[in-house]
């Protein structure tokens, strides 16, 4: 007996979300539901955080000429990656690995400055900050799936640029670009793995007992 | 017109599962459902993760002499974390920070060895591989409060004590101790916000436009 397990049909729903939710690159341009986009920073603001820190800050791209410059960084960073791939360089260029410049919203995702700050959780391991924002983004990314919305987190970028760019202070630092809107489709399976990127690991492989 | 969202009972699943998951430190010691453990495991792995690199392991602690070392690990980092708290130790050391002998499953979450050898999204921001795990981590999180389990994700230890402790090979990491089993209650708002440890942050806090 457990009162707090919600209905059959609830927890479906949440797995559905964890099962469907994709990294999207491919977009539409139609607006989003009125509303929508502060639902999902109202998700993300939620999350756990180490210490209740909530190292996070949001920031809503809305010149568009900003947006032209954040990818104009962004493809700075997906040529110089595909030089550093190697012999996988060639097959990175023909993933498409973001749409910044179709999507209807972009938010760029920071952690805060002055985070020295918080000891609790993060004396030996600073960067449960980052872990903390991650889950925010996670809350974001699995809500928007139930809503039918499409999401995917860009990190190809220099940090320090598109720090300089947003007007960060010192302390604070860009760790995702987020590309929000409606999709064309959410593919059946991740599309690295359709692409042959690579495939899901197995539960042998991922789950051991006691030591590694 | 969106043929992708879904009902409106299962968006509010979701969001009462992101409203509604806390980050627990009291537990009651029944066995958990057969095979939820590895449902959660599961939907871990389903979560998104920096060029599909997938970087997660997880420990599933049954020895019962590992799990109290760990918690001896964990005990010493609270001491060490009270002091250099200064003023605030006094009230760290009043919370309780982990239920490690009390809940019914502790798993070990690490990042793999082996993770040099990714570089797709992670040229600029290597630690990207650990936003990875804290969105695995998430998604078991929401999925288990949505079972009316609930999970504490414990970050007060040496990181190399613990992969020592554990077997852990060269460049793997713990990232999380996670304390897992049926609650005594989830409370309506975050531990530390009740105890008056921190605030929630304002939308006005958190959401910024184009500058920071």
């Amino acid at each position: 007996m457990n009162d707090y397990r919600y209905s059959d049909a609830d927890i479906a729903a949440v797995r559905r979300a964890i099962e469907e939710r994709r990294d999207v690159r491919h977009f539409r341009p139609d607006p989003l539901p009125a509303g929508l986009l502060e639902r999902l920073i109202a998700a993300a603001n939620l999350a756990p955080s180490v210490g209740y820190m909530q190292p996070w800050r949001f920031l809503h791209i809305q010149n568009r000429e900003l947006r032209q410059r954040i990818h104009a960084l962004v493809d700075v960073e997906r040529a110089i990656t595909a030089q550093a791939l190697g012999e996988r360089g060639a097959d990175f260029l023909k993933l498409k690995v973001e749409g910044i410049l179709d999507c209807t919203e972009v938010l760029v995702v920071a952690l805060r400055d002055g985070r020295e700050r918080h000891v609790f959780g993060r004396r030996t391991m600073p960067d449960m900050d980052l872990a903390s924002v991650a889950c925010a983004i996670q809350n974001m990314w699995l809500l928007a799936r139930a809503e039918g919305i499409g999401i995917g987190w860009v990190s190809l970028y220099d940090p320090q640029e598109l720090a300089a760019l947003l007007g960060m202070p010192e302390g604070a630092r860009p760790v995702a670009v987020l590309c929000i809107g409606h999709v064309r489709e959410f593919l059946p399976r991740p599309m690295l793995e359709i692409e042959g990127w690579g495939q899901r690991r197995t539960m042998e492989d991922v789950l051991a007992v006691d030591r590694w």
